[in-house]
C-alpha cells in the first residue's frame, strides 16, 4: 500500500505534527488509524486523498491552510479544531494569529460557536505552554 | 453619529473595496445601506461593531482576514460569499490563494459546499477580468 | 380525511392567513397542497401535526409562536421565512418586532444570516404595505 | 474602559442575572471573562455589542429577546442555551413559555435538536426548582 | 390515549427495538418518556406522528429508512446516531451497511463529521458484540 | 493523468449517467469540468476520489448509495440534490423510493428542507417523465 500518494501524504502530514518518528510516522495526527477494525481504508483516504493531494497543493502556505481549516471548523462547531489548533502552532502560526483568526470570525458565526472555539484554543495552548501576547486595549 | 469608530470602521472598509469615494465612502461593500427603511443603525453595527472593531484588530493581516471570512462563508453557504472574495483581491489576495483556501475545503466541509463557492469565485474573477496561472498537473 | 385533527388543524391555520375562504381554507399558507402529485399525504402531516398538535399547544400565544418560528428560519437560512414573516404580521406582530427579532440574532448567528433575513422582511412589508416605525439612533 | 456603552451594557445584563453584585457586576452571565489571558477584549464586545446595543435595542421585550435567542440556539445546537434558559426565567419566561418554544420547533429543526435542548432545559429547572404546569393530554 | 396511530407507533417502535416486553413497550428507543415532567406529550408526538405515520409510510422498507435516517444524522452531527445504528442492526443493516453509508458521505460532509459517527458506530458495534468483515484493500 | 483509478472512477460514474459516450464519458454527471480555468485537478478530485474510491466501495449497493447521498443533502440543504435524484433514477431508485426518504427525514430535519427537497424531486420527475404510483390515503 506504501505507494508514492502515501508516501507523499505521509511526508506532509509530517510537517504538521511534532512527535512523528519511524514508529509512528503520523505523529499525534489523528489520520483515523483507530478504525482499523471497521473501516481499515479510512486512514488511506486521509493520507492520500485529504494529505497526498489537498493538503499538498500548491497557492497557499501552511500556515494559511491550517487558517482556512481552523475557520471552517469554527463555522461548523466539529471538535476536530483541537487537532487544528495543534498542527497551527507547529507550523509556526502564533497564537495571536490563531485567536486572531478565531475573533474575527464573531460577525460571521456569531458568538457561540466562537466562545466554543477560544476555549479548545485556550486549552491547547495550556498543554503547550504557549502564551499570547496581548497589547490591544 | 461619526464619531470615533465610525470613523475608524469607514476608514477600515476602505482598505477592502476599490471605489469608494467622498459620496460613496464604503465603496462596493454592503454595510446594510440598504436596509435604512426598516433597520437604519443596522450600517452603524457593520461599521462601527465589525470594521472598527473586529477587522481592525491587530493579530491577522487583512489578506488572513479575508482568507478566514471566506472560509467560514464556504462552511455556511452563504451568498455573501462574493462580496469577501471581491474584498480579498482588492487587498491583494491572489486568485490561487482564494481557489487554492476554497478546494482546500473538500476534506472538511465536502465538495458540494467547494463547488457552490467555486462557482462564485469563477464570476468574480471574470467580472474583474482575473486569470488563475495554474500549473499543478 | 376530514378528521378531528384536520379540523383542527385547519382552524388553526387560519389564524395565520389572510385570504381564507371556504373554496381556499388554508389561504396563503404553504401547506405542501403542491406536492399531491408525489407525495399526496404532505399536507395531511402539515395540517394535523404542524398546526392540529403543534401549533395547538398552548404555554405560548401566536405572536410568540411566529417569533419563536422566525428566529429559528434565520439560523437555518431557509427560504420559508418568508411565509412565516407574513404569518407573523397577521397575528399581529408589529414589523418593529420581526425586525427587532431578527436584527436581535446578530450576536448569536452572525451578519450573514440577518441581512439575509432583513432582505426579505423588506421585501414582506413592502407587498404589504407596512412601515417600521424607527426612531432609535 | 468603563465607557458609557459598557456601562450600559453591564446594566443591562443585570436585568438577565439573578446574583449580579459590585463585585460581579455580570453574575452568572458569561460575558467571556474566562479569556482575559487569550483574548482580552471579547469581555468588552461581548458587554459593549452584544449588551450595550444590541440588547438594549427598542423593539422587543426581555422576554421575547430571550425567547427569539433561545430559538436560534435550538436550530443550531449549540451550548450556550443553557444559560439563555437561565436568562429566561429571570426575566420572568414561565417554564411552560420555554419549553412551549423549545417543543413548537420541532416542525422547522427536527426531534433530536429539540431532545437536546429539552434535556438543557430539564436540567436547568431541576437547579432553580421550577416546575412546569402540565395540563396538556 | 392508547389510539389508533398510538397503537399503529408502538407495533412499528418494537421493529426496530431488541428489549421491548409488555412493561416497556418501546424498548431501548427514546420516544421522549424521560421529559414527563417537563413536556408529557413529546412521546406521544414520537409515536403517533414520527412512528405512527412517518415510518409506518410505504415506499421504504426498514433497512432504508434507517439508512436514510443515519445520513442526515451525520450530516447535522446530532447524537441521536447512537440510537439509530442500533435500530438498524436490529432491522438487519449489515454493520459493512452502516459503515458504508457513513463513509459514503465523506465527499459531501467532509471527513470531521464521517470520523465523529465512526466512533459512535465502533461503540455501538462493541457493545452488541457484531464485527465488521473487512476485504477491501 | 487517465491512470488506473481515473479509468475506475469513469467507470463507476457510467453508472449514475445516463448519456455518457466517448465524446462525454461523464454523460450529465457534474465532475467539476466547467472549473477547468480556476481549478483544473478538481474533476481529477471528483473522478478519482469521489468516484474512484468512495463510490467504488463494497458494503452498498448503488441504490443505497444514492439514498444516502440524497438524505445527506436534505439535511444540509445543498442544491447538488438534483444531480442525485437523477442518478437515484438512473440506478433505478423508484420515484416512491426517492419520495419516501425525502419524506422520511421530516422528524429528522424538519419541514422546510423537506419541501425544500421535494420541490426538486418534483421537477426532476417532471423533466424525465416519471410518475409517482400513490396509494396512500
Amino acid at each position: 500500500m506504501a505507494n508514492d500518494r502515501y508516501q507523499k501524504g505521509i511526508k506532509k502530514i509530517q510537517e504538521f505534527t511534532l512527535t512523528h518518528s519511524a514508529e509512528n510516522p503520523a505523529g499525534e495526527m489523528d489520520i483515523g488509524e483507530g478504525f482499523k477494525d471497521i473501516a481499515p481504508e479510512l486512514s488511506k483516504y486521509v493520507v492520500e486523498f485529504a494529505f497526498g493531494e489537498i493538503y499538498s497543493r500548491p497557492g497557499l502556505n501552511n500556515k494559511q491552510k491550517v487558517l482556512t481549516t481552523i475557520s471552517a471548523l469554527v463555522a461548523q462547531g466539529t471538535p476536530q479544531i483541537e487537532l487544528h489548533i495543534n498542527s497551527g502552532l507547529t507550523v509556526g502560526l502564533k497564537p495571536e494569529e490563531i485567536v486572531g483568526c478565531i475573533v474575527h470570525l464573531i460577525p460571521y458565526t456569531g458568538f457561540p460557536r466562537v466562545l466554543n472555539a477560544l476555549k479548545v484554543a485556550q486549552k491547547v495552548f495550556e498543554e503547550r505552554g504557549v502564551f499570547v501576547t496581548t497589547s490591544d486595549d
